[in-house]
Order: structure tokens, then C-alpha cells, then sequence
């Protein structure tokens, strides 16, 4: 029996489903070194050498917020792909870019595009080496990413086990609430003011941060903070099939001041903001010491926010309170932006 | 001193200036086995092997004609990308897919296009392995394909020798014709229409072909035609710093009826149409007749139009009458859908 069309927009059912619905309709390759839906893609080349790919696609409508420059959003389309990168431990060397864009846009505009390009595959020791241009309603900006990686040196999103630690490799909530300011009037001191705008406008992917913790081997799962930590938290549970005790959320002073001053809950900005490209790793609590210690070597750090649980809930236990920490965090369709 | 701001307007300057702008702020990538500007991208892997990568975008406002499929148009969007790793000889093995939709598409309209994705890759023996879904205000479908090469066997635009044999894997006009046909409400057999709209629905990439180019080693320089056959020989002429004298247009039997019975120049359709998958490459003459043979072994055919000269003209030489061709095709920003 043909079962009935699914009339159902893609606002209700959301981006989830959608991959969901396009996964089902695939012929799955034989062999592959990293399993759907991770935050990356790779294809064995031959012997222990895997080349990993990456596609994101920025679109002016919803990535771009209010202020962001041409440049600035170019630079951030290449970023935002960089940050899966870094959380596979996987070196990225060529950027490939489908534009599309307005017949409105300017020549300059285009030049601003491509400066901030540039910017963004140089900061990583990438370079932008081709792609395409096309006409579209609004501005797209589609960076394709190429790297390769040893296979065994791959952190993926399922591997962790209860016993080891959860940690990311710096603070949360600039970003969530560098977004509110941009559409509030707010009265802070202009250089956190600065320090939250430029969280949004400038992002950093943890690249060295993410070879380094590759390097060691002692990396269980790794994934990125970029739909928010708490949908990271949530996404590494659904692919390793475990549960986490999170007693620590690393907060942004920035984030903290002006959560007072606005009377909003730091947590919710820290747990549920998203565009935050920090990297979430489980740690082999025997290797934590060395680990903590590589990062550092590479002028990072790695910060502890908790344990692995058979139990696959993710339990917030903090200040004497237990509380369940939800499935939530930006989701294309269902979220407004 | 500062120039002045370029404030020319996209539908002003075309997308051949927009991609001379993005290259000039673009830092080059040290060493590249395929120049800039060329249909695909590679990458040296290690040795002789290299990686050879292609993305290109489809926008429902200007490639999608009306009365196409959402299936199509995803199969499409897949095959357009396939021909440019044919007409380079090399072989795909990953396609990535950044979706680009509208809220109001439907779960059904998702799963047509997943099919469309899935049915274009395995056509031509690729997997989709990954990508990312965002909401945009038109349909944007950016392919990325990837794949490797010798690097020995690679077929660039640049390399065709005065004397030369030019050909063509196949005929032209037909999908010309179709998209005028779909505007325009013509008197033509069902069969002629029929194969006319199904040109443009349903296009092929010339793979196995192009592979058995590749593999023969005489081709001195290729291209696909998909922005028209002449753009095609202006592409061969300005990289490889040639001429062409064309004496014969490969033209379809059923653009031939509809340029009859519509009064249209059926040269105009063969050489000026685009959107055409035809495979367009320069042969060593005294290999010739081997590297026809080599097509016809994968029951494909090579039909030579010409020959490559030192002057940097391209001349149509038929029916006794001599005219040049010109420099014009399908240009994202000029031309109008």
C-alpha cells in the first residue's frame, strides 16, 4: 500500500526530520569511515588516509543578523564549516564556494565577500581554490570544505563511555546574548558591549584546539557547540547511547554582566544560545591530565563541566538543585530567528 | 590611493567579471594541479593521485524551467556537477548536498528531492554521503561533488595544439529547443516534442565518455557545453591561446524539425543554447582514430567539427560561407531565464 503523501511543512516538522526524511531516500555508500549524520563526511583514499568533507550553507535571511558586514558574514560561512573540522581533528586545506547572490548586490559587495573569504580559509591555513556564482533572491553563501585526516585519529560523536569526562575548550553565552543586544537597547559598558557583538560578528573556530585533542588519541566523542551546548550534549547521548552529569556551565563574565543587567537567566544564554563554536569532548578520565595538557601546549584550554552516565538522561546538577537539561537550541524551520 | 568603490550593479557586469573579482582577493593556493577557472578543483593527495572536488549551485528562480520536477530539478543539480568531473576525466565517488528550501515546502516535496539527489549519484556510480538543510527564500540546491584522478590523466581547458582535432561526443540544440518550446505553445509530433522536453528535464552527463578520454591520453584539452557550445570554444581558445575553424554543427533531428516549423535559426540553438551536457575536446590528430575507437568501445561516439589553428578566431566554415562565432552563452546575472 502507497502510504499517503506527507503534506506537512517543513515548519512543523523542522530541520531534524527533514535530514531525517533525505537519509531515508539514500542509497547508503558501502563503506564509509564515519557514520551519517556526524559533523563531517569522509571517504577512505587509500591505506589509513580518509579525505574529509564538510558542506554549510549560509543564507543571508537567517545567518546574517542585522549589523554583520558582507565580509563578516563571508569569513563566518567559512568558519562555521572549519569548526566541524576542528571537531573531527581533521585538517582543513581547500575551501570550494557556491554564491549566490542578489542582481542588486554591487561590485563591491562582491569584493567584500570574497576578502572575507580569503580571511576565513587563511586564519585556518585553508585556501579558497574555486566554486561558482549564480543569481538568487537572497544572498547564499555555500562553502564547501575539504581536508584530509587519519582515520584512526578521528573524533566522532558516538565512542564516549560512562566514567569518562565532559569538557569544552572555553565559555559560553557571548553569542546568545550578543544576538539580544543587537535588537535591544541595552546600557553596558562598551567594552563588553564590544566583547558580545564581536562574539557574533567574529566568531573563532577551535581548530588547534581540535588537531591537538586529535593528536592525543585520548578523545572519545567530540562535537561542536554551534546549535548551542546543550544540543551538543544532547546530540553526543544520541550517538554514543550514554547519559552526562553536567555540575559545571562555563560562563562568559560578558555574558554574566549582561544577563544581570537584563534580568535573563545566564544559564538559559549558556545552555541554549547556539553560533558558539566551542568544541564538547569526552575525555578518558585516565589520559585527562596529558589531554588538558596538550591543549594547553597550543595556547588552549580544556575545561571540565562533568561525567558520562549509563543513564541516558543529562541531569544539570548544580548549587544543591538536579534538573534534566533539555533538548533544545536553534533549529532551522521550527526556530525564528 | 584608494580606488574609487565599484558601486556597478551585478546585472551590470556579469558573472565572468564577479569571478575575476572574487579571484583577485583570493590568495592562491601554492601548488594546484588544475588552474583557476578551470571546471574543477584539485588537489594533490600524495604521488600521482589527486583529489579533484566541483560545486556548483541550482536556484529554483533561474534553473528550474516551469513543468520541471522537484525530482528533476534535484537530479539536475547532481548531473550538471557530474559533467564537469567528466569533461576533466575524473571520477566521482562523494556528492554533498547543502539544501536550501522554503518554509512552505512539504515533507513530500523533501523526500522528491532526495530522490532526485539519490537517482542522480547512482547514475553515475556516486553515493550522497552528507550535508545540511537551511531555509532560504527560494529553492537552492548546492552540489558538491568529490572525487580523485590520476593526476597524469586529468583533461584541462588549457593544452589544445594548432592542428588539433575538435569534436564532440554528441549532437546540439535540443535543449534549446526545449526551453523555448516549454515558453511557446508549438504544432510538432509528440515524439519530437516529447524528446525535446525531456533534453531539458532530464539531461546526461557524458561520464563514461569523458573517463575513456581520460584514459586514452590524447585529448590535449576539454570542457562540457554547458553554457553552449560556442561559449565552450571561446573557453578552449581564451585558456589554451588557440583558434578554431569549425566546419560542421552536430544539430539533433528534432531541433532541426522545431527550427523549421518555428522559422528559428537552428544554428542559433546549436551553438548559443547551453544548458547542454555535450563534452567539447581538442585530439591529437595522429591519435585520432584510436581515440574514436576508444569512445565507441563505452557505445559512446566522438564527431570531429573542426580543427584547432594559430589564429585566435574561431571561424564557422560551412555551405561556402565563412562567419566567426561569438563569444556568447548563458551568463548568470545578464541573461534573462
Amino acid at each position: 500500500m502507497r502510504k499517503r503523501d506527507d503534506r506537512r511543512s517543513l515548519s512543523e516538522i523542522g530541520e531534524r526530520s527533514i535530514i531525517e526524511i533525505v537519509k531515508k531516500h539514500l542509497e547508503p555508500i558501502p563503506t564509509s569511515p564515519v557514520p551519517f549524520g556526524d559533523d563531517v563526511v569522509a571517504v577512505t583514499i587509500k591505506g589509513k588516509r580518509v579525505a574529509v568533507l564538510k558542506t554549510d550553507m549560509l543564507v543571508g535571511k537567517t545567518d546574517v543578523p542585522e549589523g554583520m558586514s558582507l565580509r563578516q558574514a563571508a569569513r563566518k560561512a567559512v568558519v562555521m564549516n572549519v569548526s566541524d573540522f576542528a571537531a573531527k581533528g581533521a585538517v582543513p586545506s581547500a575551501v570550494l564556494v557556491s554564491l549566490g547572490l542578489p542582481r542588486t548586490f554591487s561590485a563591491k559587495d562582491v569584493e567584500e565577500i570574497a576578502e572575507g573569504l580569503n580571511m576565513g580559509a587563511r586564519e585556518y591555513g585553508a585556501y579558497v581554490v574555486g566554486g561558482d556564482t549564480s543569481e538568487a533572491y537572497d544572498l547564499i553563501i555555500a562553502v564547501s570544505l575539504y581536508g584530509t585526516a587519519l582515520k584512526s585519529k578521528l573524533m566522532l560523536r558516538s565512542g564516549a563511555k560512562p566514567g569518562d569526562v565532559v569538557a569544552v575548550t572555553g565559555l559560553f553565552g557571548k553569542p546568545a546574548a550578543g544576538l539580544r543586544l543587537l535588537s535591544k537597547n541595552v546600557k553596558l559598558a562598551s567594552k563588553i558591549r564590544n566583547a558580545l557583538i564581536d562574539s557574533v560578528f567574529m566568531p573563532h573556530a577551535r581548530l588547534k584546539e581540535g588537531l591537538a585533542l586529535g593528536e592525543c588519541g585520548a578523545v572519545s566523542a567530540s562535537i561542536d557547540s554551534s546549535d548551542g551546548l546543550a544540543w551538543s550534549l544532547h546530540e553526543l547521548t544520541r550517538m554514543s547511547g550514554i547519559g552526562f552529569i553536567i555540575d559545571r556551565v562555563p560562563l562568559a563574565e560578558e555574558a554574566r554582566r549582561f544577563a544581570e543587567t537584563c534580568h535573563v537567566d545566564a544559564l538559559e544564554l549558556a545552555l541554549y544560545g547556539g553560533e558558539e563554536y566551542e568544541l564538547v569532548v569526552t575525555v578518558k578520565p585516565e589520559k585527562w591530565h596529558e589531554t588538558e595538557a596538550a591543549v594547553e601546549t597550543v595556547d588552549g584550554r580544556l575545561l571540565p563541566i562533568g561525567v558520562v552516565t549509563e543513564q541516558k538522561h543529562i541531569v544539570l546538577d548544580m548549587d544543591g538543585k538536579k534538573r534534566l537539561i533539555e533538548p533544545r537550541g536553534w533549529e532551522h524551520f521550527k526556530s525564528r530567528p
